[in-house]
């Protein structure tokens, strides 16, 4: 019913997309200014992180969007524009420089930047070259515009589905940055999604706000929530369905949709975090109600030592229990059990809150895949969650240790 | 008025320690158990750590202090005694064993265990090993004990200080162990403190509960809130001051010498975080109350981006806004001023929330010092508070990625 589909933010009708060098980030073989453009001003909801200390380009998009509808998404990498006594102003000068370029309302566009936090950005390469940008839109340009809101991500992340309402094809699909900086809280790191479902702005706020609290909330890479979080989503109507205006059967599909499309998301961003080498994911099952389930999930996914234990395919259970135990979740101990399972299998290795044997050559085994799924039975009700993170390496105090220069 | 000397918890009077290897590491070149006592009952208090999921010897010991008497502290490394099924047992058999060789009760045990967990603890080398645990005891043995304590640690914790009640010489002293998994919440890692000092049982738990939410629980390597922490005290009496029975001058007098001891093994246990090159020290003032300083300051201490980025010598105070502003405190960004210290000097990094024009060669030079301190003005108040910890290095990963191994 949900198929997935190549062509990223450009898979649904009526979206182009492109990306380019301008020159704010040194290496000249990396986009670093990209640009999504609906044919037709499209309903827009969007989320933004929680943390006080926030990018100008948010404060900017958030009053563009007070009236639920956007044409286009500017994004440059290099500098997120944050903690800059004139970022407002550059966030401003971004949006009217492409909406006078593209002959739309400054109103209807979305501005985002990431990077490094309280370094002047310099607008002029972004001034000149927006022409450029706008001149690299293309039906086929969702792989050129992810590319250019990377950092120190190593990996390209788009997806894309397609799906029925009421007999008429519709498509959702996005794009992320993630990498670093991730503990999203109420948002994200920078999404991008375009559709071309009929939606009404309230329902599609609606879907969005709901659908980060099992998502993109629960991403953890690093414990550190970004200044820059925001997650954006394009409705241009262009598939023709009968606008999905109630929360009615239409709407649960778009709902699924858009969580395939936001899951899919998730995963790439968890399993490309700062110097990843696996993609961990904890199911929490048998919680007594969601909000346990999501506490103790993520509570293992941030554990810098189960991180590390990780990193090293050490089986050493006794961490997820210390970070269950350290929650803040209301759990009967004596009544967990923890398994671990990749491709190679699963194996059980903590019963009722203690150890049992277990073959440590197996455990080794299915810890060495690159995706590892650490699942917590807490045979204390029927609610259950899940998060997503990454190991902790080398690499991460490497890309850290001396990001600026 | 304060004056540090030599001992550790040896120095007030009538106490004596020691420590041997008994078997449970390895290495036969390392201590394993510890012992110290007191020649006559000592008055005691203790604070836990609040993680869900607790030792054993934690349940025995709050059993033990019921009646707010020790006489004895009795801690194995190697093994934390925790997620084992007969736990329980166990450490009231080292308890046993141990008053049984001492002619004493066996409640006026205080028994404790570090180490990996969830894996079982042989109680025959502990057993085996009590007579010339005994036979060790010394009075100058508190650096014996120090070092059959510690697991990951490096470097041996031990402090104390003299000080004057009505005119009578007392002393506090303390050992401790630290290393990782270090996020106290309303306790820590091991620490004990032995004192002359005659107080009653309920100042001496009221200094004690006290004084840790300025100085434990200001203190985070990994935000891992470990399942064995434990800080207990003992009181024997023998400096023969007048019996502190009530919040008079003697009462401050003795909170100052406990705060002297245990920030000096705060800060001990922070410089000496699992694969910590650097003592991170972050002062935050100008808060409008306490509660929203130490936020700020854990906040900060806590962020594995600011943390790595110290490791590498890196002024990207950016960080450090955005730690502050995913704290939770309610603080006004456009207040905050930032600056780096060290005995190289101090730097003003960001002014008013934004970047100031410094030298990022001097900025350099202050930061490979090995004691950092991260100053935030808050410009909103007139409260402070101070944490501890330190920078994020490859080997945390090292000795995390595989330490039962």
């Amino acid at each position: 019913m949900y198929e997935l589909v190549n062509g990223g933010v450009c898979a649904a009708k009526g979206f182009r997309a492109g990306g380019i060098h301008c020159g704010i980030r040194k290496n000249r073989t990396k986009n670093d200014l990209s640009l999504i453009v609906s044919e037709v001003p499209a309903t827009a909801a969007a989320v933004y992180t929680t943390n006080k200390v926030k990018g100008a380009p948010l404060e900017v998009t958030r009053k563009h969007l007070e009236n639920h509808r956007a044409r286009a998404v500017i994004c440059n990498s290099g500098n997120a524009n944050t903690c800059n006594s004139n970022g407002i102003e550059i966030a401003e000068q971004m949006s009217v420089l492409l909406a006078d370029g593209m002959g739309i309302d400054a109103d209807d566009v979305v501005v985002a930047s990431t990077g490094v936090i309280g370094q002047p950005l310099n607008p002029e390469p972004i001034a000149a070259g927006i022409p450029q940008l706008i001149a690299a839109l293309d039906e086929n340009g969702s792989r050129e515009a992810a590319l250019g809101i990377m950092t120190t991500d190593t990996k390209v992340k788009e997806i894309a589905v397609s799906f029925q309402i009421s007999g008429k094809e519709c498509k959702i699909g996005g794009i992320a940055k993630g990498s670093g900086m991730i503990h999203p809280n109420m948002a994200t790191m920078l999404v991008f999604i375009t559709t071309d479902a009929a939606i009404s702005d309230t329902l599609l706020q609606k879907a969005l706000s709901g659908d980060i609290q099992n998502t993109f909330n629960m991403v953890s890479i690093d414990g550190d929530t970004s200044t820059n979080d925001m997650v954006c989503v394009l409705a241009n109507g262009m598939a023709e369905n009968p606008c999905i205006c109630e929360e009615n059967g239409d709407f649960e599909i778009f709902m699924k949709a858009l969580n395939t499309v936001t899951v899919g998301l998730c995963r790439m961003i968890a399993g490309d975090g700062e110097g990843a080498t696996k993609l961990l994911e904890c199911k929490v099952r048998g919680a007594k109600d969601a909000q346990t389930a999501k506490c103790v999930a993520k509570s293992v996914i941030c554990s810098s030592l189960t991180k590390a234990a990780m990193f090293g395919a050490d089986a050493n259970w006794g961490r997820i229990l210390c970070a269950i135990g350290y929650s803040g979740a209301d759990v009967d101990v004596t009544k967990i059990d923890v398994s671990f399972a990749s491709d190679k299998g699963t194996i059980l290795v903590c019963k009722d809150g203690a150890g049992v044997d277990f073959s440590e050559e197996k455990a080794k085994e299915i810890l060495l895949e690159e995706e590892i799924n650490i699942l917590i039975e807490l045979n204390d009700g029927g609610a259950a969650a899940t998060a997503w993170g990454c190991d902790l390496t080398y690499d991460y105090v490497k890309i850290n240790g001396d990001y600026r220069t």
